[in-house]
């Protein structure tokens, strides 16, 4: 049978391979990489549960954050490419380097087109993790499920630092899927009563309550609503939609309550914004990576750096320094920080390796002479 | 059984449009990734016999040059990790975008220390292909096999335009993995009676031979030679090196042929260069790639840009402009090009197709409802 993967289970490695001599290829054995397919993140959810599983995110991402040293992990600007030809699209790489642990890097596709033209995700990724001692890509799972869930946990922690902790009114302009995990987010840390929801769309505001039903929200009532009314009544807005190019901000800035917080969730694109400059000149602006959200975020707005305040780990890090914020106008510009999908990828290998979940296969050659390219073919 | 990947054999997706079955849930079906495993890559070996795959691979590595415009085909500067803790090292990303048909990325790690610490390759590789249409990971294999392969594809092609076509003596200068194919693509091309090998570790040197018993290299007389030797005696020289950041050139220029033609394979670091600065200003230096021989190749060492010679693919497209190269002092900068890359994926694709190899994976989570990142969960 040709379609055989030398997979196994984790818990058969590496007495038992039926692709791999492993008792005379131990170079094979060790150049296996750990791939968590999308049942075997299915099974880590049901086993944890969604409410679990976000809660852990927030808290492993809140402790991240607060041992974030520049230093010891590097995360570059992204790179990838950005197309608007047969749609508007990217596809970019996410790299990040703890010293001398891990690599890991997210590739992550924005498609707004999907839905539509595919029946596809907007947002469709992968994470590896790489060892860097030796190059060899250990591990390689689903990033999409855990971008919305990360990101979900990001604006969230933001939210705790920067807005009114007794936030009863969340505001979601833009209802499509990222909406889903802010509101899930957001209702695990404030005693959330209503949700105010907005969509370009009017069929993805009206099918967001069914989206979110299996959700524990049983306390709070979600309906659709006007721009105004929700820059009105929120204490919390997120804003996740894909707005093209040159045609942002999506609100207008008209009378938001003082302490209004903003996760500001769909930049992520040259041109791109959500967010009126006129609320970002009022605000305390928090971005989750500088350079990056200069580039993509609503930073992109600013003439001058000096109106962007710290970075998301530094907030976190002074919380006392930054609490008054949470009676004044504040954004968190989320553009996406690798540190995010570190921690998600590394709480999905914990629960795979405690559930014996993920298989083995075998992806680089492993020659059985490492001087020799061919003898993968010959010798192995 | 925990270990179950939605693994399924392409035989079992009669409609043979590329990826695009029908099942119950479409969107995850037409989510799956083309995983070619080692065993894949081996079997098509197998089947397509060594050499008759290194003919196709520089027969369709020159098509790909000939044909190759920067303004359809965008290759930026890899980036990445390097380091030099515990042991010197780097892991890079080769992006590549054929417009707008295909995305190709090479996620390629360089760790000298490797087959002695590790008993691993120095270059550990995985290709990743994707859709630009909706950012979807369509196929995924090995790069370790192909960079080996396609590396000696491009010295043969640069050969073939840059050397003397008579050339018989082949000096090889490092005598570890790359060397293999290396001299095995250079003996499709010319008629070789002779070659001589250098490598600052004996043991290297001496075990070249039976490394490459395995090809079809009968006439050909291969010994062991001195640096001096070697530079005295080659037509064609391949520098394929782990030599140290700092410590090049690996040989002197003392006397080489009038005609000789070096490719320069092993300078990828920044730092780190083989050929002897006198010997390129009095050579036709020719590029793979401008940008990248600049950051890491050989060029690295010209204070002058205009001391660089075209491109690869520029003197590919006119071979009758650079023919009078052949009788000169000429070196191709061989700092990898993520096209060899493009074509060497697609080739074993191809093959893969033909053979019904490979498996469909699903790595990205398909919700079935795109607007709810959850309902790959609860919907799945």
């Amino acid at each position: 049978m040709t379609s055989s993967l030398s997979i196994q289970s984790p818990i058969a490695f590496p007495q038992t391979s039926p692709g791999l001599p492993v008792a005379v290829n131990s170079t094979a054995v060790r150049l296996k990489t750990w791939v968590l397919a999308v049942d075997d993140i299915r099974k880590i959810v049901a086993h944890v549960g969604l409410d679990e599983l976000m809660d852990e995110m927030i808290a492993r991402l809140s402790e991240a954050f607060s041992q974030f040293d520049p230093a010891d992990t590097v995360v570059p600007v992204r790179t990838g490419f950005n197309y608007e030809h047969p749609h508007v699209g990217l596809v970019e790489w996410m790299p990040l380097f703890q010293k001398y642990r891990q690599i890991v890097v997210k590739a992550v596709g924005y498609h707004p087109h999907n839905p539509q033209v595919h029946d596809l995700p907007t947002v469709l990724s992968t994470l590896s993790a790489y060892d860097p001692t030796s190059g060899h890509l250990t591990a390689l799972m689903d990033g999409t499920f855990l971008t919305a869930l990360r990101t979900g946990a990001a604006s969230a922690i933001a939210s705790k630092h920067l807005a009114n902790p007794q936030s009863k009114t969340l505001g979601l302009i833009g209802a499509g899927a990222q909406a889903v995990t802010q509101l899930h987010a957001l209702s695990r840390c404030f005693e959330l009563k209503e949700v105010l929801v907005f969509d370009s769309d009017v069929q993805v505001a009206k099918s967001f309550v069914e989206r979110v039903m299996g959700l524990h929200l049983q306390d709070i009532e979600i309906r659709q609503a006007s721009l105004a009314e929700i820059v009105a009544e929120a204490d919390i807005l997120c804003t996740a939609t894909s707005v093209e190019v040159g045609e942002g901000p999506v609100f207008t800035d008209a009378g938001p309550k003082p302490w209004l917080h903003v996760n500001a969730v769909g930049a992520d694109f040259p041109g791109k914004v959500e967010i009126p400059l006129s609320l970002l000149d009022r605000s305390f602006v928090c971005p989750d990576f500088r350079a990056q959200a200069i580039a993509e975020g609503e930073c992109q707005q600013f003439a001058e750096q000096a109106s962007i305040g710290p970075e998301l780990f530094e907030v976190i890090k002074q919380p006392t320094r930054y609490v008054n914020q949470q009676r004044q106008l504040s954004v968190f510009d989320s553009t996406g920080f690798a540190l995010e999908d570190q921690v998600a990828m590394n709480m999905m290998l914990d629960y795979a390796k405690a559930l014996d979940l993920g298989s083995w296969v075998s992806l680089e050659s492993a020659a059985a002479d490492v001087k020799n390219p061919y003898s993968f073919v010959v010798g192995g």
